[in-house]
């Protein structure tokens, strides 16, 4: 392995390597053992069970576990899945997020709240074991469906959800809408009226409530997080089998940036792959707009690093954030933050290399990407 | 030319070089000999006359020949063009195809035979030219043409079709759909009722039969295709100028992917370049769907490295397939071998000396891709 | 800097750094000195302010400024941006811009005229600062505002065009459509009839003329153009906060290609980021469509090695040209030169350390690309 940083200018290795990260979008690890088909059902983006003749450590993933992750956990580098799961299981779940979310580095994390979270660790949790402080980002569409499942007549729904948004939000740093999931990001992009979200409302709440995806909801919750302004985080790109990646490509969202401009909310576009040359292009164009390459880095594993490059080519620099969009394994939390820190290094090693970039650029630039940036949206201080 | 594996661990470059690989999806040779004219107009996808101005051979494909064709044939690697095409005259067709196809290293072949199989060699003559054996992959819509140009009645084309593709298929490996060129892959994905089909056949023969484009007709074979059970390959991405690139992403087919999911038929998405991206997340998100970037291989010669790379991101291993798409001359058929060789022992040769995989896990993904995922999909033994 | 071109065979290096550059598409220099404010606004194409809480230097672009051209004004390269500036401001525009394109090695260029001219040096001007003969292409969509501001019945419109397009192009090299931006290059391909363009023509006077954006109106100027007969630049991809860059995917022109075939104008696709891959298929489908990466290489900065290369991949050599698309700071008219040199160096010099390439098609491609295709396209002897 003496090989792998040679291009790579040792100050600049490590300063990224010792770089505090602020994960600015991120889920809870999960607080309990995970058999080897739950831990193999979560390291994969797709719904479905692992069909019986493959598995998903045949991935860049999987290889990305089996050599950074093991030895966090004290096996040798590319050990099999079976050594590395059998350690994981003595270890127990609260070690091993011990082991993986202390070792990443991370100076302050904000968690998504909204998805499954009864499974996983909440904001206290993960800042225990990871050592930061920890803040929350709360999905707009949860606070909307626990206002319909408590009960509400659909024309007060708008205020309802307006007066439960202020409360859950109180000490929150930021918001997120999952609008490419529920309705693909073509949507109308101007607010819906009352009478029409109240119109929307009534069907839902005819239909039992449950999933909010009707198009006038979705974006009358955009608005009304507008409203609230906080950072808004968005689904784009890249998620689970739900997804029409088709209609989660950024661009869709220009009506919905250039209406969003005036308030001065940063809209924060969340993961992007493949379409991260797409969204450094709307951050370059809109000041309002930033981006980052979390859960596809740690997806594409040694191949992260081409991910990395591409984001960072028209984009301002101070409009990429770091983020791990880790859920469920700390190893994702672990990785993300891994995974990050070395494509960092080598493509920003390679600029040096090539006589394109100084290394005081290039160690200033992966601090702003890293922490920086986050810090000036959220407030952070 | 001794830099040129550098980087890569001596091991792993030998194993690519010795894997006998499957080629899943390939066309016949050219059985006669080629002007220089016809040859140029072979090694383009392009389905214009080449203009005076220019030569084909002045493309990565061109040079590609020049490179590694050429030593095949006796030649100096780097021979003009002149060299090259008088030298594969004075050795003539079935020398040429030998030598080509003999050193491929193929274990393998499945054949599809719906495209001006007259000028080709068939399934036997590429088993006795390659040293391998070959199966047959039939295309839906010669099967259809074959049946409406013996003639038949509209509302009798739906039986007939089902049973002209169970005499047609008795011994074949899989199917293959070109929709992508017949209508584009934005079609209705459920299948059409009887009466719709009928009607659709209908027009069709009023019309003088020919070229099947009708979408009706097109998602009628397909879901012909679906219950006869083979594995089916589609068309997707590059092609020759009748395609409309726009219409051809694989990710317009989500809604038939997941429709035809209850069936268990492999769905097979061929070349995809330049949507190889999208097609690795419809691998990953979906277990009934595999890909390969056959043809674009070729056709991006030196750049082969990079598109092949591009493959191997968040599709799990097990869902990546090998496959030229040679078509015509021997030279795509060897080069579809050589460069994808060369591109996988160099992708997998980077992440093995950047230290992220171990050389056990390059070799183990490069026999998964080049050969064992075949085998299982297409139960080759 | 001593690594920068290890791998890239000396001879290669030289050819490439000493080739004289055709310039098939930019605009003036910037006549007059320039504020940080202004000089910021000009380096990116964001339409907006720049916000306080950043500065455009912090970009891939900033940083080549103060790698590239900070040497030729006489700094050490990686100076501070105040440096940069105050010596820029100490020179004067005019010794700025003498400097800057006169080290470009250039040869001729073709610059459009139809933006912002009266800020910007002119043909003339440019082919003294530059040192070398400048020609002029002129925009489509100006020519027919001109025609408005003078006053014009509406069915006298399509006279008046075709006159004035005929007298302002006596001795212009090419034309250009902005359909990019005004509409969007999703419109009907097919040429609209004399009453359409009558009363389009007609609606747009009745609304007081000026921003010419009616698609019937788009349409006629490029039919019009295309009579003209001389080669049309098409705006295609990446460009200032106005463009919708989804519709300005150049796939969506496969009509318009189609139709024009016939014409024989060669229709030159500008810019093309992040489309590059879609622009290398259509060039390589239509014997009348060539392309090239300007802009894109600029923003770029360091990264636009990647760029290039993608644009190397399925287009033959012949039908890619090298541009820059610069506007204004003559800093973007030295860097598009220094940076396209760089990149095919480090590309091309890729392909022949990879083995895959010799030196000599390595430096004919590039003699290609950066002269001798836009010599032969647009007549320059």
């Amino acid at each position: 392995m003496t090989m792998e940083y040679d291009l790579v200018p040792a100050g600049l290795a490590r300063a990224v390597e010792e770089l505090p990260l602020v994960d600015h979008h991120v889920h809870g690890a999960t607080a309990h053992d995970l058999s080897r088909t739950a831990f193999e059902e979560l390291i994969t983006e797709s719904g479905r069970p692992v069909p019986g003749w493959m598995t998903q450590f045949d991935s860049q993933l999987g290889h990305a576990i089996l050599r950074h992750c093991a030895p966090v956990l004290g096996l040798d580098p590319f050990c099999t899945p079976e050594e590395y799961l059998a350690r994981r299981a003595r270890l127990g779940a609260a070690e091993v997020n011990r082991l993986l979310l202390g070792s990443a580095g991370l100076a302050h994390l904000l968690v998504e709240t909204g998805y499954r979270a009864e499974e996983l660790l909440g904001p206290s949790g993960m800042a225990e074991a990871a050592g930061a402080p920890a803040d929350e980002v709360v999905r707009l569409e949860s606070v909307a469906e626990q206002v319909a499942a408590a009960g509400c007549a659909a024309d007060a729904f708008a205020g309802r959800f307006a007066d439960a948004l202020e409360e859950r939000t109180r000490t929150a740093r930021g918001l997120k809408s999952v609008a490419a999931y529920r309705c693909g990001l073509d949507f109308d992009p101007a607010p819906p009226s009352p009478a029409e979200v109240a119109d929307a409302a009534g069907r839902w709440f005819a239909a039992g409530g449950g999933r909010l995806s009707d198009p006038v909801l979705v974006r009358h919750l955009i608005w009304t997080g507008l409203e609230r302004g906080l950072p808004l985080q968005l689904h784009i790109g890249y998620g689970d089998t739900d997804v029409d990646l088709r209609r989660a490509d950024p661009l869709l969202l220009r009506g919905l940036i250039e209406l969003a401009e005036p308030t001065g909310v940063p809209l924060m576009l969340l993961h992007c792959y493949p379409y991260q040359r797409h969204a450094g292009f709307l951050a370059q164009a809109y000041p309002n707009v930033f981006f980052d390459v979390g859960l596809g880095v740690n997806h594409t594993g040694a191949r992260s690093v081409a991910l990395v490059a591409e984001s960072l080519e028209v984009a301002p620099f101070a409009k990429l954030l770091y983020s791990s969009d880790a859920f469920g394994p700390a190893e994702l939390h672990h990785l993300g933050a891994v995974l990050w820190r070395r494509a960092m290094a080598r493509v920003l090693g390679g600029f040096v290399a090539d006589g394109e970039w100084s290394a005081g650029q290039a160690v200033r630039v992966a601090t702003m990407v890293g922490a920086e940036n986050a810090r000036r949206v959220y407030g952070l201080g």
